[in-house]
């Protein structure tokens, strides 16, 4: 075969500040893929695209590029509107769980594909398979069925799926050129769009819990999917939300199936109810779906109806025990006083350290590992009081963890709490 | 083997515009050499490298890390003092030829390890391989006996020499990181260092024939080799000299060998004598040793006996007949008039097109094949004359050459010639 162009000659375009062209985006991205550049090649022309940047053309045609590498999954079978919701990942962010049933309960059809976690935010996938018979691997057919039957399918990607994606993910890991807006935003655009849903929400989170913890960054990386799901026709809004303390009061594989359920069950902490309503919301919006109310439907029982029915089309059981980490160890409240910070960042790595995540692909998480909180900022709290139960089935990772933990929390006798808000923007487009 | 540093942390420091640490760099070099990290991970690093720099510390203990990788050569056992210089390579660029062994007749010692041609500057190499029986592989007790016996030595670097650098070398040419200067000066010297000399002349080329352009990018180039030389405790001086036309007469190996032998006869064009003798006086400068002229050694024919020593003493016959071409192609002038221009990268990438350059390593080049220039810049021509004649033993590509060539000679009756002076500026530190 002979090649259109030379890789070097593209990586020192982009070294140079150069545009490339739609022709050099489609062939480096499709050659990378079938192996014709080589790994250090392409390690180098991502590390340009990191420091020299893209422009939308080239993000919105690198993106395509990469979900030309595969399948283009299609809904039209269903009679339902189809629309997910993406979050960019944060400590406690298991809004998922709650949200998709809740959007199936209200009438649209999530096909959600999810991934698993890395580092000190969790995976959805890791949190669901703690609930024992609960499979994330689903063929398309399988896929399609249990969306036809329950209006919600959470599973994982299969290997099909913007391949290119998964090998530059694979690459960028090892040579530092994840942080980068164009790679951040056509990797998760490029699977969504694969995806084949008609409608989109993104969470963006910001915050020190965030992977981009600057607001302004957080923002920009929004309007930059925004626009990428525009130009490639899927219904697409953001929001920017805060994740500088954690959402709810667990961190954790089964801690947040238990918590997710309580919301469900029209219970729960008020601010994952509140941000899974908010999402709902934007959703139904999203898809052009009018007339049912979220917060009503956590109330009257009809989204725990629709979990309960897409945990068992999944071959989980709805009403098994979750797995309970062996060991316990309470953290308690030095001083009397108002919570004033809970550093998020601490406790999802705390909760990683604990066993709840993983430090490379393919090592296996504990499912009952994590933390719990027992107060959050704003909350006042006595001396010897309970602050945090952590949950590990290895003691030997308790040290790990509360050293991690040192000066995650502050107690102030009449102190005031700084919060980000909830929502920070909306970005419409 | 437990590593004390991650890759991805180096890679992200130097990305995020951070000094590299002194072990930082020493373990990236070292565990690159043995393969602990991976040629997508160096890549990545050279690309930050190129685009966020390196400041002189950083440099040096880049270049010294290279050095450490492998042996460092000692000519201790000599009664001369070493001294060689390296040109970083222009279009007819010969000098070497003639200049270690004049060196040698005005009694220093040249123990130089040289290179093949990549792309459209010559190889020294290549250019004594056309000589029959020369032979480029020497082991380091042939060198030393060579070097004892006739005062110069031309050969190719042993595969213990800087392997560092040879893995980053092969690795910066596929991934568009060739162009920085930390990169350039650190390989450049690493070699020289290794190699053992005592003083070093450095011939940095600027000008449209050149690896660099920009005369002021080739004079930072000259100050970061010489103060890296300095810092090794070899006394290093460098000059910028022009390479915005062709040196001397010739672009090819054996036309160049033949060029080369006519000034260590007394003859040779103008400009190819001049920057031997300037060169050799600066080298016996740097070295310390007085007392002879190097004019007065191409005269008396003392060069050319020390040439013909060194060229038996690799096992080659300096009076055998140099290849010839099997075709010719005669360029004439198309009106008369002065020259005024004469594109040094055009006729390069004429002489490599035709046979006398490789496009990838490996390659086997063309003996015969190359360019004579018949007049240069300031020549008057008459339309009709003889301009260049193209040397190949593939008559196939004369096409592609002359293609090359196009504009490449500007004749204008009246015209007058604006070039660049022969040495631009002197760097002693």
């Amino acid at each position: 075969m002979i090649e259109p162009f030379a890789a070097v000659e593209i990586i020192a375009a982009k070294r140079d500040r150069k545009e490339l062209s739609d022709p050099q985006i489609d062939w480096v991205i499709g050659a990378y893929t079938r192996g014709a550049v080589a790994d250090e090649q392409m390690s180098a022309l991502l590390m340009a695209i990191l420091l020299n940047g893209m422009n939308s053309r080239e993000i919105s045609r690198w993106t395509n590029a990469m979900i030309n590498s595969g399948e283009r999954m299609n809904w039209s079978a269903l009679d339902r509107k189809t629309v997910d919701k993406h979050s960019t990942g944060g400590v406690g962010d298991k809004i998922t769980l709650p949200l998709a049933p809740l959007v199936a309960a209200c009438g649209g059809a999530v096909p959600q594909l999810s991934g698993r976690g890395l580092g000190h935010t969790g995976g959805t996938l890791d949190k669901l398979e703690s609930i024992p018979g609960w499979r994330a691997f689903l063929s398309n057919e399988e896929m399609l069925k249990v969306l036809q039957e329950t209006g919600a399918v959470i599973c994982a990607a299969g290997a099909g799926l913007a391949p290119a994606d998964k090998k530059l993910y694979a690459l960028r890991d090892v040579t530092a050129t994840v942080e980068a807006i164009p790679l951040i935003a056509s990797s998760i655009m490029s699977k969504k769009i694969a995806e084949g849903t008609s409608a989109l929400v993104l969470d963006v989170k910001t915050g020190s819990g965030a992977f981009i913890s600057d607001p302004a960054k957080a923002s920009e990386l929004a309007r930059t999917m925004v626009q990428l799901g525009k130009d490639a026709g899927v219904n697409t809004r953001a929001l920017v939300t805060a994740m500088d303390i954690p959402l709810g009061l667990t961190a954790g594989n089964a801690l947040e199936v238990a918590e997710s359920v309580e919301v469900l069950a029209g219970g729960g902490p008020s601010d994952v109810v509140e941000l899974t309503v908010i999402l709902a919301r934007e959703m139904l919006d999203a898809a052009g779906i009018t007339g049912k109310d979220p917060a009503l439907a956590l109330k009257d029982g009809s989204a725990m109806d629709y979990w309960r029915r897409m945990i068992k089309a999944q071959g989980g059981d709805p009403d098994a025990t979750l797995p309970v980490a062996r060991e316990q160890h309470v953290v308690v409240a030095a001083n009397s006083g108002t919570i004033t910070t809970m550093d998020a960042m601490k406790i999802g790595v705390s909760a990683w350290r604990l066993g709840a995540g993983r430090s490379k692909q393919g090592e296996a998480v504990q499912a009952g590992a994590g933390v719990v909180m027992h107060a959050k900022p704003g909350d006042y709290i006595k001396a010897g009081a309970p602050l945090l139960t952590l949950h590990t089935d290895e003691p030997l990772r308790f040290a790990r963890a509360l050293e991690i933990l040192e000066g995650a929390i502050t107690i102030v006798e009449g102190g005031t709490v700084l919060r980000l808000p909830l929502v920070l923007e909306r970005i419409l487009e």
